[in-house]
């Protein structure tokens, strides 16, 4: 189980399988993010047709509301959401971390207010495995200590603070069904990513996450990391690159070896009435859109391409259709998805350094 | 063309076809109501699949939003919201009607002030029928006074007026390849609504829609003046009874001769939270279906149920997800598409009866 087949490199991208108990999942993979038990607008049927394969949601939203407990109660999350393909929990600690003012980290875990009542609660790394294992993920990760990139001081203690979380959470896992996924922390410090890097790697898990990079630092920061990364993480098990995925990052990162993603840009971007195009985006609000004929992209397949004109979209917009915000969340979702096929299919037939060029020159 | 033909009866309910430019319509028939160019939450390929055979769209929505001359620009009202099966549009005249403060009416017609932004507008029969010619529906009907349906002298009026309006929208007509139906008003008074169908009958139109009904009389006066129009109303040409889509309802109007039906209720009760299932609703937002593990109705052959628990869509509806809407959208679609087509099926077989009784017994 969870066994990672590397099956063709381009490079340093790599394109491989990792079987999970819920099927074999291609890499490079992008992940949809399904925060609270559902892609927003999104059935899983919808998802499927899509090929989307692998669907994360998050421990903290699920934690509390409608409980971890209950969604154990209700035969799991693939069951609860009715996803039957490879599932993926966060550890809540990003979410946590973004509670400014409602939270007070320790070494031994973090109280924080949830967002929803303001009722109490304590996340350690103990209770982040058992709140995992009762949604049921085919992977799960550490809880982790996300400190702002630029920031040495707080990056040091992070770092020391994510070890010591993963071996906890290593050592209190009791389900085999599910694969941890040990999480580098270290901000743009080569010298902090790469310990962090050997002491996660030291504790033996099937793969890893990347987290702390693109929450503020630069391009060419998270791409330097990303290149020390590359060298120092095993080859043969997966590398996740957490809440990434507008599609230059897709090309960057994979050129650099990591082989997950996930990312809530296409449905927040479909909530905000903006499509995805290749090197830019579309705000179907706007009035120059109100008699235009044309899809949102010629020549795109997706269904809402397939058969309706940004006239009649910016008209759902404008009329606060909900509707509207399914066909734009259809329509980025499959503009990523795809992409991610193609670039698989690239590092598979060596192609893969010809896709980057042409992206990038139209772009 | 829109020639409608009877294949069975089953006492006086009627099992035909009619035939439209964008194919033949089974009747009888439920309409789900798109006010916006949209169902509310579906595609076109859900109502597809979902066994919906005609849509229909409001005059009054459309006409301020986008607009009926721009709807007429991107192709039509078919081709703008992606149905290719029969449409059927209102007059705009009951939501004028409604707009209590904010018109004015006359014998040639009625002003009145958008409800998105005040501006001031006019609809006379000519004006009804160029904007339902720009939109391009497979039915259109006449503009028609809604009187109070208690009240006698206003009644009077408006049965007078809705005859000069149909004569106007009759003579005005342009496209051939559009239905046009004419209404019949009258409230609760059986000399009014007899005079009323004697007049619209006279003027030859391809079917029969019938106003001012399910709206403030009781029952018994509904069925009182079905029973009368079905003795009325040319038998060679479809009825459509307006706005009307409550299950027992079918029962009962199919039973007086009623062929065509729409409602905004399936749409409407699943943004309320509110499933359909025989002789109940469901609250889903109650707490009691927190962790019930069962779907909305056991046995249910729509996508929901067959996917998904009460303790999940309850979960969608308490965390704001538009997925709810659409799964409880999708059912509540499916519960009345699919008793209509048990209705038909039954009269083209002559148990039309026993499952009228049957329903009756189990609600």
């Amino acid at each position: 189980m969870f066994e990672y087949t590397l099956l063709a490199t381009s490079g340093r991208a790599r394109a491989g399988v990792l079987r999970t108990p819920h099927g074999d999942l291609p890499t490079p993979v992008f992940a949809p993010v399904g925060t609270q038990a559902t892609v927003k607008t999104m059935t899983p049927r919808d998802l499927s047709e899509l090929g989307a394969t692998l669907v994360l949601a998050n421990t903290y939203h699920l934690y509390l509301r409608p409980g971890s407990e209950l969604v154990a109660r209700m035969g799991g999350l693939h069951r609860f959401m009715g996803w039957s393909g490879p599932l993926l929990t966060d550890s809540g600690g990003y979410q946590v971390f973004s509670l400014k003012t409602l939270r007070k980290v320790d070494n031994d875990g973090v109280t924080f207010r949830s967002h929803l009542d303001g009722s109490t609660h304590r996340f350690t790394p103990e209770k982040v495995m058992a709140i995992q294992e009762e949604l049921g993920p085919d992977i799960a990760v550490c809880l982790d200590e996300c400190a702002p990139p630029l920031d040495r001081a707080y990056n040091e203690q992070a770092t020391a603070r994510t070890h010591v979380w993963a071996a906890r959470c290593r050592a209190s896992q009791r389900r085999t069904d599910q694969a941890l996924f040990g999480i580098v922390q270290g901000g743009v410090f080569p010298d902090l990513r790469e310990q962090s890097a050997h002491l996660i790697t030291s504790l033996d898990f099937p793969g890893h996450a990347i987290g702390g990079l693109s929450v503020g630092e630069s391009k060419e920061q998270t791409y330097a990391t990303l290149d020390l990364l590359n060298d120092v993480l095993p080859k043969d098990k997966p590398r996740y690159l957490m809440g990434v995925g507008a599609a230059q990052d897709f090309f960057e990162a994979v050129a650099r070896g990591v082989d997950m993603f996930d990312c809530v840009l296409p449905t927040r971007l479909a909530r905000h009435g903006a499509a995805l195009l290749k090197g830019r985006r579309l705000n179907l609000r706007n009035a120059q859109y109100a008699a235009d004929e044309s899809p949102i992209q010629e020549g795109c397949g997706c269904y809402t391409c397939q058969t309706f004109s940004r006239a009649y979209l910016r008209h759902l917009l404008a009329a606060d259709e909900i509707l509207g915000l399914h066909l734009l969340s259809l329509h980025n979702l499959h503009f990523l998805l795809d992409l991610m096929r193609r670039i698989r299919a690239s590092i598979l037939d060596s192609t893969f350094g010809q896709l980057a060029a042409a992206w990038q020159a139209a772009s």
